[in-house]
């Protein structure tokens, strides 16, 4: 049930935190943990936070050893203004779950209307009995706005009712020196430069203490009963205060409405503030949660995935796919963080992930978002050129490994800077995008460019060994756990996918832009003889081949290194990146993630069926699925080699990953990127789509224990209903131009109407 | 003339900062930066430091992203009380070299008698004029005992002279945040703990921030005219104040006696400090100069070298084995630092440096002062067993890579923690004593148990590769500008090497000190199964070796990488590793010192001469020489190859690389490798000196410019003295049993007397 995709029936202190991730509510721009209005005590543990996508701070990046090309500085996204407290007083007595009685509790997720709804029936110590209602939202038409519905029903008692709602600055982001997941520089970043109001709307103003950018949370508050109205300012926060007389049977009804505004996309963050913020007061809370629905109907006609005979797993992949939404920046200044808006972890920042794993769920039910994503990149390439200057490539773009504003800021270079393929990774998407949309002008204005620049520092990267063979040398690949290696094939795969490319690119912007490939000659130098050598570098590509075990090995050296005993390291020394030193880890055949395996499934190419069956079992044994990003990469690619046991088996590790907290560290946020792997796992596992060359595939096999899955892609134009049983497959094209497809290799033609095999 | 080694005859401020290096006084305990006593002005760059071996405050490392196994902090050796003030007035005009008139003036270091000598006469701006003449000295038989004797003439005046001597603890290192050569933490790191007097000798005490270590530094003065004498005391120190009333023609000697005594080696540093001031005082400079003459004759019989026909390198070498005495520690709590006493460069670290390129220059000329230096590693075994624990080595012992206590201090491990060849230079440095001195019962008491923990180590780095070859993974090699790397050459064969060695050493053990196999067996668990294991390892020992080129790779893949386009790379933009970020300098064939070169210096083994000649060829024209220790191994080898013009070439440059300030940093200390590298030059590379086996080689092959060489070696107890000339060698046995040798391959019986060839 979409209205209530998770529930929480009972207070469990020491899942709070986690619970907090959970129950965020989000809609890309702002994203607010969901902590109890009225805050907990001191010694329970809450990470209290509400983070604009892409507002950080940063702070200035220390080495013991510096060398050249190190980033300068860290970037980090900010717990910023707290709009979510609300406190009531009985009385004298102070609402908390923490004292009194709790009679009932419950806490929900509603994905079809978008809120987050508790209800609590809480008698006081001194007897005073309430039933507490809470609403929240983000609100997804109005992305500036988070809005709470707070309502008390008073059973049994008689006396002053006050509710305190108020917006602070007393915020700090949390910082751990021995997880490297975390940032180090954390606490207050905020200084606090004005406190205002008009009207009844109040405003806070802060600015970073080094990023200089400023942030402003408007707030008014509506109370329809009849109430003494007071302001308490301090010197970082503004408190509106009702006092009530009520009577028992009484309900007294507060909405809040917080507006977000900041000055990365406003001119004027503090006027822009004040006016959403009057709109959306004279709305009022119901007619904001009638638009909310409104566009969720509109996001799940095309997202929705519907699994027969599963409800565990029905239930988490909505999760998932909500909370993808809730994570997607729609504008340009943004893209999607590691944890979304839901927590600290990763600092806020952009990786891969998004490209690789979020990346296809958006291309294939909302592509204009999945556009968005590109165009951040787009927007930040003049960061990236810089950055290949840096890094002593005389050409072209090299991405950032992690990032807010474009700049890197992996201070760690043999995990980060030098995963070069986080380039073939962008291009990738770039080249997926002019595939599934057909939209060439995209690649006329914007996605040629990319390739073009991206290309140029990989090809500086390599170069033609002495066989002939072009070769890339000291790069890391996805699979951190091996680190700095010549030739691995994920990244000379996908270079030379990349350098194939930006011939294709070349061709087709000679034969229709002609002006845009005019337009990028001038702009960067680009001349056909540079593309003439990518496509030299991309037929002479070096893929690593092991004749004896008839696998790729994941680089040059790989297999030469001794096998990492997994069956006899105890289970508390994982992730063995959090109690091994890295060369230790480097020193051994052992993966975080199966970099081999996911080049199969990026780019299966020619690799005959054989071979990757045996990667696939070669790797799995030494993968120890420490990265979230792993196993959901098993379930597609065990789908893929027809192993219906593996691939529902690590289906259902990466579908409730965050659900059950199976990393962990859900405290410190949702995985954005296992939620889009497991997107991937129904509709490229279970359902085997597959698209090359402007030919989409079909090859359903769904797990044993299921009825059916049925979901909907949008492909050139054209929305798709599969629905795939054990035995069957109907195929219906709900929209769109007739087009020809194959299901289980036989071409089918697809007319507005159904077709069943 | 070694009694006027070096000259300053003129004031050259840009010098200044290097000069402070080149003229410091120290004795392997304490260091004097050459700072003129009166101080200069502000906008004069000057280095003014005084430090004592071992004598450290640490700091926390910080980490952006912190993995298991990074050391926890830093080591620096701090900048310790000043001594080295004297202000003289006359009447209120203050001495300085920067303003006034210097008639004339020369410093010089006098290696004869130890002692650094200033001469100026100066003409005040008012036009008094003096000869002030001032010695110094760092005591080699006092090793606390800084003395300064500092006398004035006054050749046209009348007046009152004023001379302020303090001690005081307004110091400070260095720090830059941009040169990973220097540490990053600088600042004043001593709070003063008390200030007292007793008698005429004043003390200050200080105490470490971090580190709760304590120095303190007693001070007496001793004037011989009749003066009024004032103390003057304020927070961080204390001054004497001398008023002479003097007339033209007046001498006024003051002897200005510092001692310093610290926690690391004194239960009571005060009262010694006391003591030992008392002693010298009495003594009187005089007499402590005559002792240092003693010393110097000694060190100077066994340690010269002639070379006749060039007094420019006859200089050199003669000023670099100084520096090394200089900075060679006699106690069991310190070693060699980087940069001897002299500077803060490297922070004080103790690195391979001292064994592989120190050690035998005091091998061959002062065995007890080599064996102090493999004591500080013995001593600091226990810290090493630990670190190889936290790198997750379950038995043995890891050395670190820099360090002053024991602990491993380097924070960016591929060029720190990932030089496992630290254990083998070390193991190898025992070899080498065991060899050279014959002294069974060092093996017995400590040196065994260095090879067996430091093999232990290497031994489960590596593996059995499926083809049976011994590899070892993911190291780097002396050469940093590869790092990371599989099967480095040099790591190799220094591993089979002390692998071999741990075979030997425990027959020799079972033979003839069963009883401390025995105590070996019961401390380390030591059976003969692990040196049976680490035998079959060397014998399968890969060696990389490439049939075509007929050369060895550095490492597995090395030859797979570009080859650096140096004639094409400006100047300014060496060395590399200030200009390139590290994996651009690691994907490239280029070198910072050639460590398939060295290793054939240190282990030719079985390696045919044209192999040898290949490889040195092959690396020169990688080679950047950024490492002042590469030109003096590409010396050796020129020799070893017959390339003469090579060998005298890179000699030169090695020979006065401080005095011409080649690498551009003396001013942050000496080069102390360079200079035991340049010793080596000498009698391994145009002496042609080696040992193997218990038997000593010789082949002289000097520099056709120069007319002979001559030098002694202390082997197995006896003196021998080799003069070479072009055409004849005359080696003599001055002292010991006769004794076979080989001069160019003939086995020569030496009797106590001359032998001719």
């Amino acid at each position: 049930m979409k209205s209530r995709l998770i529930a929480e029936n009972q207070l469990v202190p020491e899942q709070l935190a986690v619970n907090e991730t959970l129950f965020h509510v989000a809609n890309g721009y702002i994203g607010v943990r969901g902590s109890f209005e009225e805050g907990v005590p001191a010694e329970v543990k809450s990470i209290r936070g509400t983070y604009i996508n892409a507002f950080y701070d940063t702070e200035k990046l220390h080495y013991e050893e510096r060398y050249t090309g190190f980033p300068d500085y860290s970037q980090c996204m900010l717990n910023v203004i707290d709009a979510q407290s609300i406190k009531l007083y009985l009385d004298d007595e102070e609402f908390s779950m923490f004292n009194g009685r709790i009679v009932s509790y419950q806490r929900t997720l509603d994905a079809e209307n978008g809120t987050v709804n508790r209800t609590v029936h809480w008698v006081s110590p001194q007897g005073r009995e309430i039933i507490l209602t809470v609403k929240r939202m983000a609100s997804f038409a109005v992305k500036e706005a988070f809005l709470i519905s707070y309502h008390v029903k008073c059973l049994n008692f008689k006396g002053l009712l006050n509710i305190i709602s108020n917006i602070t600055a007393d915020v700090s982001n949390m910082s751990a020196e021995f997880d490297p997941r975390l940032g180090t520089s954390g606490g207050n970043r905020l200084d606090v430069s004005r406190i205002n109001s008009r009207d009844d709307i109040f405003s806070l103003e802060c600015k970073t203490r080094n990023s200089g950018l400023s942030a402003v949370c408007t707030m008014s508050n509506k109370m329809d009963n009849s109430s003494k109205r007071m302001t308490a300012e301090t010197s970082r926060g503004v408190s509106e205060i009702f006092e009530v007389e009520v009577e028992s049977g009484d309900e007294i009804c507060l909405e809040k409405f917080a507006v977000y505004t900041d000055s990365v996309r406003f001119e004027q963050p503090l006027e822009e503030g004040f006016r959403i913020n009057r709109e959306i007061y004279q709305a009022g809370f119901k007619q904001m949660a009638a638009r909310q629905r409104q566009y969720l109907d509109s996001f799940w006609k095309n997202a929705d995935i519907t699994i027969e005979g599963d409800a565990e797993i029905q239930n988490g992949i909505r999760f998932n796919m909500y909370q993808l939404l809730q994570s997607a920046s729609n504008d340009k200044y943004s893209n999607i963080a590691a944890k979304g808006l839901s927590g600290e972890g990763y600092e806020g920042h952009y990786f891969w992930d998004t490209e690789t794993y979020i990346y296809p769920f958006f291309l294939f039910t909302n592509p204009g978002l999945a556009k968005n994503l590109l165009m951040f990149r787009y927007n930040t390439l003049d960061g990236a050129r810089k950055r290949a200057r840096e890094m002593a490539h005389s050409k072209g773009a090299l991405f950032p490994w992690r990032t807010i504003n474009g700049d890197e800021c992996s201070a760690y270079f043999p995990s980060g800077t030098a995963q070069y393929h986080i380039n073939t990774d962008i291009a990738h998407a770039v080249i997926q995008y002019w595939q599934v949309t057909g939209d060439t002008q995209f690649m006329a204005d914007f996605g040629a460019e990319i390739l073009f620049e991206t290309a140029r520092v990989l090809y500086d990267v390599g170069h033609f060994r002495n066989d002939g063979k072009f070769v890339i040398n000291e790069v890391t690949g996805p699979d951190e756990y091996t680190a700095c290696v010549n030739n691995n094939y994920y990244t000379n795969l996908t270079t030379q996918h990349l350098f194939e490319y930006c011939d294709s690119a070349w061709k087709m912007l000679k034969q229709s832009f002609p002006a845009a490939l005019d337009r990028l000659a001038e702009k960067i130098n680009i001349v056909f003889e540079e593309i003439a050598e990518f496509k030299k570098a991309a037929c002479a590509m070096y893929l690593p081949f092991d004749k004896k075990l008839q696998i790729h090995p994941q680089d040059d050296s790989f297999l030469e290194r001794k096998v990492w005993d997994l069956d006899n390291t105890p289970k508390e020394k994982f992730p063995l990146l959090l109690h091994y030193h890295p060369l230790h880890i480097y020193r051994h055949q052992v993966c975080k993630q199966p970099d081999t395996v996911l080049a199969h499934f990026l780019l299966e190419g020619q690799v005959p069926l054989e071979i990757i069956k045996n990667d696939y079992y070669y790797y799995e044994k030494i993968t120890t699925h420490d990265s979230s990003l792993s196993t959901c990469i098993f379930s597609i690619m065990a789908s893929r080699i027809g192993d219906k046991k593996r691939a529902y088996d690590y289906f259902s590790k990466t579908a409730r990953l965050d659900l059950d907290n199976l990393q962990g560290n859900t405290e410190h946020g949702i995985h954005t990127a296992a939620m889009g792997g497991m997107w991937m796992a129904v509709v490229f596992g279970f359902g085997g789509m597959r698209f090359n060359g402007g030919q989409l595939y079909f090859r359903p096999n769904i797990p044993d224990c299921w009825k059916s899955i049925e979901f909907k892609v949008v492909y050139r134009g054209r929305v798709l209903q599969i629905k795939a049983t054990g035995t069957d497959t109907i195929i219906k094209l709900l929209d769109g131009d007739a087009i020809n497809i194959y299901l289980n290799d036989k071409l089918l033609k697809l007319e507005p109407e159904e077709v069943t095999v």
